[in-house]
């Protein structure tokens, strides 16, 4: 089995597989929740009722085909940090994390594919790829979906479709979600506008951590809010229409500031990049910000395009449980400030910004001590 | 004669020719104050007065030995760009630039002695050197009184001393005094005690523009209120050792910080650094700031020492009449914050702060593409 310092020592595929040209969105994920017929919802069951729903799911799901040398774990059987790194992955749930007996986590190599096993519901399968790529990710996460209703006896009812201890959840069982920067709607103040009218085709716009989380980093999750009634590729596609039409807006932001206030945007860029190369101490927050509009700067090409692709995967990095496992200790809030301020400087001191040119002609009396071939 | 653009194409000499070793205290100035027999006072002359008294005194002063070949301009002369560009310099006062019939400015090619005609007595006369020299200062500037007493009926008083417009100078009609840069006293909160030790030992604290204006960049000038009972050389001396123990304390607040809170200092330093190289708009006042921070830390060798001299020239020509006097044309005051951004940009930008090193050996994730010597 494979070990979670092997797991964890490389990013997820995901974090890391996007393309440049559609940076605007980072993931989309889908998640399936499963419950077993005959044993009560994990809520309402004992811890023995819990492990035995564990017993009887677990072979059956380290017995899939991509799950083959996977990542599995009793949730008791790892410290706060490996598991509050798991969530800062994306691949568990803050909930999932709290709990311990009778609750586990399997975790594919690439890390696209986890399962939870007893979180509120017996089953929660995930599915991540970088990109806009709803129905790709569907796509392999229904088939573990199909291999799995083989051998387990899943709760599911003719007319309301698959049981869920949440009432919304029940039907499908099926969210879709995205995660999408969108900074220069934010810039422009016109983020307002764009989440209203998302909310009034009734999907939801969450934080980085979702449900009741902050908005940091400019980024944003956009999620299917209803299970019932359509079906899974009707939802999806609805959503990636949704998601591909704010990726646009986000994406004709960027140019009209880039056109309009060029000082006021190449300002925010500058000062961001020179903050995360240059601070000794740096909280999450300030951390996430930084890094959100240096990553804008990289996709407008104000800093080498693989800037992004470090964005990004700093952005997983410098966060609390990574930090403490990278460095193999319990690290105090200041401590992480210094640490996270440190990994920055190691990793942006090779990334320059654009060279700077004073557009006049007139001669300037510091650079008297540099030979100009002005007269 | 000496024109405007030779005269400010150079750095004034006090600008640049400190050694770092006393990097606390920037400039050391002697100001005198004297006036003419039997014509009144510039406040309470006619217009003829003012010109008779100019006429009289004008060629005299233009013959003195270190005025050969020196900037000699009456006010009206001068644009309100280039007047305002002497203020910046510390060269005329900002009352001086606002007279013009009957008042003129002679300044010495290196800048080191200037002589105001008609300010608010009809000869203010001033020298100026780097570091802490009040007496090397005073002593020039002796040698220029009494060359100018040899040819000019001065109004002087047995019992008084010399008159002055304003009851404050009467006597030696003497301003001493020196700028320091204080900035750890800041950091470390002990300014307010430092101050209030300086007044009460009768001496004035202001800051960077003299009388009336705030402290910026925590510069501070300490100077002379008394110009009554005591001799020139005594109340030098008096100043020299309060300057020197202020020096002293600051040079103490430094290493403490530093052995104290290294982290914190070292973020501050980083940080001013970092949006100095970086930022697109920035107004005189962050300017200013950043510049002290930087200041210090190339003092505390976090920067090369070379840097020291360049932020104190970077002081003063980033301020808004230099700005405007190199760009050749009038400059909103965004176009100055651009320019000036520009300006730190371009001088910081071989500027580099000392390398990032990760103290423990803990291997991370994201140095996976750097080949490495550990296992």
């Amino acid at each position: 089995m494979m070990r979670f310092s092997t797991l964890i020592r490389h990013p997820a595929e995901w974090m890391i597989g996007g393309t440049v040209d559609n940076a605007v969105v980072l993931t989309s994920r889908i998640r399936l929740a499963r419950n077993l017929r005959k044993i009560p919802f994990p809520g309402w069951a004992t811890a023995a009722q819990r492990r035995e729903a564990m017993d009887l799911m677990l072979p059956v799901i380290q017995e899939l085909r991509p799950m083959k040398d996977a990542f599995a774990q009793s949730l008791s059987g790892l410290t706060a940090v490996q598991k509050q790194v798991l969530v800062e992955r994306h691949l568990i749930s803050r909930e999932h994390a709290a709990r311990t007996e009778g609750s586990a986590a399997v975790i594919e190599r690439r890390q696209t594919l986890s399962i939870m096993v007893n979180e509120e519901d017996h089953l929660r399968m995930q599915s991540i790829r970088p990109g806009l790529h709803l129905r790709v990710a569907y796509d392999a996460l229904n088939e573990v979906d199909d291999a799995l209703q083989e051998q387990l006896p899943f709760a599911f009812d003719r007319k309301l479709g698959f049981l869920t201890t949440c009432p919304t959840n029940l039907g499908t069982g099926m969210r879709a979600s995205a995660m999408l920067h969108l900074p220069a709607l934010v810039l422009s103040n016109q983020i307002g506008q764009v989440l209203n009218a998302i909310a009034r085709l009734g999907l939801a716009v969450r934080g980085l951590y979702g449900e009741g989380t902050e908005s940091l980093g400019n980024l944003y999750q956009i999620s299917n809010q209803s299970t019932l009634g359509e079906s899974e590729p009707q939802i999806i596609e609805q959503l990636e229409r949704v998601i591909s039409q704010v990726a646009m807006h986000e994406a004709n932001a960027r140019l009209k500031l880039l056109e309009d206030e060029p000082i006021m945007l190449h300002d925010k860029m500058g000062r961001s990049f020179g903050v995360l190369k240059h601070a000794w101490l740096m909280d999450s927050k300030e951390a996430l910000n930084h890094l959100s509009v240096v990553r804008l700067g990289a996709c407008l090409g104000f800093f080498p395009k693989e800037t992004v692709r470090l964005c990004d995967t700093l952005l997983m990095e410098i966060q609390p449980a990574h930090l403490q496992l990278h460095c193999g200790q319990k690290l105090s809030p200041e401590q992480r400030d210094e640490r996270r301020a440190q990994i920055m400087r190691l990793h942006l001191q090779n990334v320059t910004s654009p060279v700077t040119v004073i557009s006049d002609h007139n001669h300037h009396p510091l650079s008297d001590s540099n030979p100009s071939p002005e007269p």
